[in-house]
């Protein structure tokens, strides 16, 4: 959408909301339908090609709105997990639809997807540890406990801060491997470098040893969308829950964090609770979804529909051509990197990050970066990747184009330049 | 706002969005301000009579956009937890004012704001342990921890959820005391009946027995600002933690829960972290307030432009005389109630609920519950107090006036005359 199609679109909604507002006292306070009603309602799949903006509001009249608040943020919620399921392929056992085992939730972080996972785990192997040894103390299952993970992994995406919740914090120094649950967290896309575990080598070890697999794709997730990036996510079978963030990289604005597990109830096993004043009439009927027992907080706001916007005015062509320009776009700075003999590419780059360096010390590379940041034309944000300082060039507007990243190259060799000359000097 | 100054208020943010959108390429993608540029623009407390839209409007303009997203967000959400701070009246060592030990962070929900107190009190007493007995084993050291709540307080607002992430999840069917750190959660105005922990007694045996005392006050805690109730808050000078949602009653829209800690670095104690990527030039400074290190997502939205907006569009009297017009209300309901002598009431009527039943069995309370929320014109959400069931009548919409209730209670009469006739039949 153009800032001129905002305008207009964006003050339809203003009326919408104020009409709304001038007209709730003719309301009902509950709705009349039953649970279950909305998914007949909307198509099984994400549209391929965009759906008009006319066509999404007059569903949200039709579909939304006679559910209200509840139960269409939940049933919402279910069918848009659903829809993002099925564009990521992922295999049938993390759908909702089937009413089986597993499903999906909106979750705010991937901080929090991946503290819920650990969780799930940390229940499900404390049940099993009872069951098999009844004569174990509390403290001798939690001796037990252990948590796994790559040196690459943990500082990102909400693993560490996971950890720290769960884990005996006094631990925290020693990264690799040895805390806390049966549990193995494993990453598609590491912050620092957007490098990848191989599920397909992890994950059959878990399965067969019994150990929580969790899959953190936080950023990189949105790619899978694309069938020449879905590679990446094989092995995805394996794992017990998997988490990204649409609202990295898929147009969904912060917060939005997509969360599948395989059996719901080893997460309504390990957050269930029920006063008598969120009890209610469907709640053991097997057709309604409560998404409290699956997530840290009481509350929720109703996320869903940001998700149901964007996919139907992009349609899943449309979310592809997104991605597939991004990624266009890194390998055209990474190839300017590359004609540059001054530069060198530090990790292959597979989506939108590219990171590089002048060829030599930390120091001149460390120059570099403070020059780039204080001239304020581009922003960029370094890591450390076996101790060598990496500057990263990481395309993620929305209304990125060649142009911008032609400018940005030709801005940083400038910038290396003086750097290099006063090295000399 | 009503709903015509809204729609002309929400078309004018839509234009400033679009005008943002197109000028975006004109703008630094880094700001010119130094750590700590907010506080000296902006007034120390909040206004006591509102302000008008465009002169909160301009101050957008000449205050936020400068500092852009950071340091804006995190600065002015500083200054926003001091403000309401000093409009509850909290002892300084809460406000961050004083770049003194103490301050004020937004989290997304109550149930967020006590795990992260939970897991600072954790943290702090091993390390406690650790210190005075270093030969203490880890299980040693978890076996010894314990938390404390009422059982009014537990199932609401989160203490639950927080206590079955950080505690022995198989301990949970012994509700009272006996879990985990040395931890006390008391509760200001329960969600089953808005009963209040005696902050006065409970408060010096914590700070004797060195024992973590985390308050949350999620509902009740907006109505503190009003002289007439600050007294139930009398206490929270004890406290290591306090926390309220100020989207429960205090017109901040979901989500937004403000929590304050006396100490601030028993919070970045539990979760620091620091990758490279993070890093910034400031962050040794002590001028800045890296929020990461306060909660369990890492990124953050920017809620404290909400409480900035209604703060100074209401001014304290307009919150003040909202609180005070929705108590009032609550007690013309209890009042009809208490003549009606089929009726009771159950609890003391402190806040914005009315705690009522038909005098009688819990069947019959039941069937009233049933016929009401059938109905659909109101909705009320029952409790069990005691084995006795029943009916809370919450004042909460931000548009009820004296007739919706005294129609309310029409209606809840007639169906209990219903009730009471299919009764004796």
């Amino acid at each position: 959408m153009n800032a001129s199609e905002f305008r207009r679109r964006g003050k339809e909604m203003v009326d919408y909301v104020a009409n709304y507002m001038e007209g709730i006292e003719g309301r009902q306070v509950y709705p009349d339908v039953e649970p279950g009603y909305l998914r007949p309602l909307i198509p099984a799949a994400a549209p391929q090609e965009p759906d008009t903006f006319e066509d999404i509001i007059n569903d949200v009249e039709k579909i939304i709105m006679p559910g209200a608040a509840s139960p269409a943020c939940t049933e919402l919620e279910t069918v848009m997990m659903d829809w993002l399921g099925k564009m990521l392929e992922l295999p049938k056992a993390f759908l909702n639809e089937k009413a089986g085992e597993g499903g999906g939730v909106i979750q705010g972080s991937a901080s929090e997807a991946t503290l819920v996972a650990l969780l799930a785990a940390r229940t499900k192997v404390i049940h099993r540890l009872q069951a098999a040894s009844p004569e174990l103390t509390q403290a001798a299952i939690m001796e037990k406990l252990v948590a796994y993970s790559s040196d690459q992994t943990a500082p990102c995406t909400g693993t560490v801060p996971a950890l720290e919740v769960c884990g005996e914090p006094w631990s925290l120094s020693s990264w690799h491997g040895s805390w806390w649950g049966r549990q193995m967290v494993a990453t598609l896309g590491t912050t620092t470098c957007c490098s990848f575990d191989n599920l397909l080598e992890v994950g059959p070890i878990c399965n067969k040893e019994d150990i929580w697999l969790h899959v953190d794709a936080a950023y990189a997730g949105s790619a899978f969308i694309c069938p020449e990036f879905r590679h990446l996510l094989n092995g995805v079978e394996f794992a017990d829950s998997f988490n990204f963030n649409p609202h990295k990289w898929l147009l969904v604005n912060f917060d939005c964090s997509a969360m599948w597990v395989k059996k719901r109830t080893d997460l309504t096993g390990a957050f269930r609770l029920d006063p008598t004043y969120l009890k209610h009439s469907h709640q053991d009927s097997g057709l309604i979804t409560d998404y409290r027992h699956w997530q840290i907080p009481l509350g929720r706001r109703f996320r869903s529909l940001k998700m149901w916007f964007v996919f139907r005015m992009y349609g899943v062509k449309g979310l592809q051509a997104y991605i597939r320009k991004h990624v266009q776009l890194s390998h055209e700075f990474e190839s300017l990197v590359r004609q540059d003999p001054r530069f060198e590419i530090c990790v292959e780059v597979i989506l939108g990050l590219v990171c590089f360096r002048l060829k030599g010390s930390n120091k001149v590379n460390e120059a570099l970066l403070q020059r780039i940041n204080s001239a304020k034309k581009i922003h960029l944000v370094p890591c450390h990747l076996r101790d060598k300082f990496v500057l990263r060039f990481a395309i993620c507007s929305r209304t990125v184009e060649s142009a911008h990243v032609q400018r940005a190259w030709e801005h940083i060799k400038e910038l290396a330049a003086d750097v290099l000359r006063a090295e000399r000097e």
